[in-house]
């Protein structure tokens, strides 16, 4: 039982809201959660819940705010090595395409992916799923695409498995390999597409080594030709669809996820108001990543609160990856969508757990603090729910329950405290 | 003895660095640093250090970043109750004028500090000082100001001294008196100003609480004549000055600061050119806060780069406050800095560290890492200085040392992993 907790703040249902329902949660005082396995047996007054159940564990909130596990929709995390040097030259006034024309980008990471091994990559990966758990994240979207042949493809998905196999954080597993144009390809790019759609995608499918599939549309990676005939092989192979949509141009690739039913269409820094109506007719997510632009120093955001308006269902990601976004804290993301997007707590907190899980189509188990889930809960160190976007810069998180076990707890550092040093401080010297 | 490094970064010198000179840090790699008596002794490759000096206690880096402690020049840690309430209006569309006026803003922690005791802000100030430290800031300037009589601005600043003897964290104290005009003299606010000029003021400075003293420069708190009148009467009394200014409107804030010879001119998002060439001219540094506006949602940003291309000495800080701006992590502030203002990892790093520390008159002892400083370090868990602002949302803070003393050490947090549970994850039940 997780009792203790000043607030439990959830979203409720098992289907994305949006809408004026993205700001409508429910906010328990004085409340517990009861866990039997792995499952939310019951939630509500704690003396109500102590009366029926005999908790053979508990876990002390200690006055803060519990909320459901998060949720991040979209990531990148297996890569070899980081791109710091890009973003240096970006802070003095790079381009992405700029950057991307004169060998960097994402073909840096791609030669970096296909020179490390198996074990490299794992261990890695090992330390950022380490990192998202440390920030509250329990499931992650989780692509390949830094490969870019059907070896490398497929290495990188065995990576994610193994990764999965033995990390608490649940890992959704999603085919990338239309994220660029290989080098060895850039002469003939359709032989590329061929490669993907009639070798790569088999492949993936027979290994059973993903759910999703996804295409980086945009006129310098895949048009909507290109794109259309991938996105229909991967449907007809029993993959669901994500697209990196409408980000960097309006090629259409909102339109084009509504056209396949996609689970998600992502970024969506210039989609129009005809691609948000055909999102929200087709009832696809909206995975944002608010901190990407700004990474990236495009004025250009992410239309959020029309597409709110317009009964899109929205969800909130990072966007982690080696290049346009360093970053695996959802609540940082929570944060920026209250200052970016004016969302409320509320909405932002719907964002990134329920609609989130359900643009993975685990709605019915994920994303909310409600009796018959998965126990995925997160501790946090605050008063209420309005702290996890009014506090910026600090991991509020305490602790994490992952399907019912408490798989993360951490305690604030406290500063060591010893004699006064000569520099006024304490503490142990170090001379 | 500081030792595994892979990279100190340091900006060189006693004096704040303007112009081209704010990006000229050194990098030593595989170096080390002696401490002696909580000051540093050398600074240099390890294998050299260590021919020269027999370390009686060894600090590890482990391949991290060594630079020196953050120096925070504009905090107002002071106060009682949060405001998270107030972000939600801001958020649904308030400005900080109409909240003001509607009773919030720095009044409500005013009637808040004023029903508080000493021990109770005593307590919640030592949390505040061990979150500044864990994300490795070492020194802060912090402010009076949300008491506003007499009796109750002394209560704040021996707060500041009570919690400075027995806390690493070092802290240079401002009386900020003049920081709004309480609700008892809003009919007649020259008398508020008559009291700080002719009782606060003096009282302050016969108990030598307080090294500045800060006017909020605005027309809605203290005007051009009002403010010349308190800042006179300070220097005469010995208190160096630091003032709010242009930070809402063109008030000319930034000229009084040059006309006084101030040590700080600090927010400066309306400051002009003619501002610029002021502060330029007097040597004034011009202490930005970078997450202010943006946590406002106001528009308007300093004019970052056009002050460090007019020579402009520029430090970073949070302006730690319950209102308009709730962070304590200096290296968020840099990540902002290299977004917003397009600093590179190298300005950021001077403005928040030697930069900073000149403005508090201790550029001479602290903001550096070379033979005869104070030995104030911070051990970072990245490989190289770019990553201050290339990893966003995670504190990589793994130790601090404060006068020669290891005040702080962190360990990144790993999952607890256990029998694989129902959920599908690691870790131990709390059913």
């Amino acid at each position: 039982m997780v009792h203790g907790a000043a607030e439990i703040a959830t979203p409720a249902g098992c289907a994305a809201r949006s809408g004026r329902a993205l700001g409508e949660i429910q906010v328990l005082r004085a409340a517990a959660v009861a866990v039997r396995d792995g499952r939310i047996a019951a939630v509500g007054p704690e003396a109500e819940l102590r009366a029926r159940f005999e908790p053979e564990r508990e876990l002390d909130a200690r006055g803060g705010t519990v909320v459901p596990g998060f949720v991040d929709a979209h990531t990148h995390p297996v890569f070899d090595g980081t791109r710091e040097d890009e973003f240096e030259l970006r802070t003095r006034g790079a381009s992405y395409l700029e950057i991307a024309a004169a060998g960097g980008g994402i073909l840096s990471s791609v030669r970096g992916l296909r020179a490390a091994s198996e074990e490299q990559l794992l261990a890695r990966l090992r330390v950022r799923l380490d990192r998202f758990l440390e920030h509250g994240t329990t499931t992650i979207e989780a692509k390949s695409g830094y490969g870019l042949t059907t070896a490398d493809e497929l290495k990188s998905l065995r990576v994610l498995a193994a990764a999965a196999a033995r990390h608490p954080v649940e890992i959704a597993a999603t085919f990338l390999g239309a994220h660029d144009v290989p080098a060895e390809h850039r002469d003939d790019p359709a032989r590329y597409v061929d490669l993907v759609e009639r070798e790569m995608l088999p492949a993936v499918a027979s290994a059973g080594l993903a759910e999703a599939c996804d295409v980086f549309v945009e006129a310098h990676t895949f048009g909507l030709e290109a794109s259309r005939r991938i996105l229909a092989r991967a449907q007809q192979l029993g993959f669901t669809l994500r697209l990196h949509a409408d980000q960097l141009s309006l090629l259409g690739g909102a339109r084009l996820a509504a056209e396949f039913g996609a689970r998600s269409a992502d970024h969506l820094e210039f989609v129009d108001d005809a691609g948000a109506e055909a999102l929200a007719a087709a009832g696809v997510t909206a995975v944002l990543c608010p901190l990407v632009p700004l990474y990236l120093r495009q004025e250009r955001e992410a239309p959020a609160r029309r597409l709110v308006e317009r009964g899109v269902p929205v969800a909130l990601s990072t966007d982690f990856n080696p290049g346009s976004c360093y970053l695996q804290s959802l609540p940082q993301v929570l944060a920026w969508a209250a200052l970016r997007y004016r969302f409320t707590a509320a909405e932002a907190l719907t964002a990134a757990t329920l609609n989130a899980a359900a643009s993975l189509g685990r709605a019915h188990r994920l994303g909310s603090i409600e009796a018959g889930k998965e126990a995925d809960l997160v501790v946090l160190d605050v008063p209420n729910h309005l702290h996890l976007v009014y506090e910026l810069g600090r991991n509020a998180v305490r602790a994490v329950v992952k399907g019912g076990r408490v798989v993360l707890e951490r305690e604030p550092a406290a500063p060591i405290l010893g004699a006064r040093g000569p520099g006024g401080s304490n503490g142990a010297g170090v001379r």
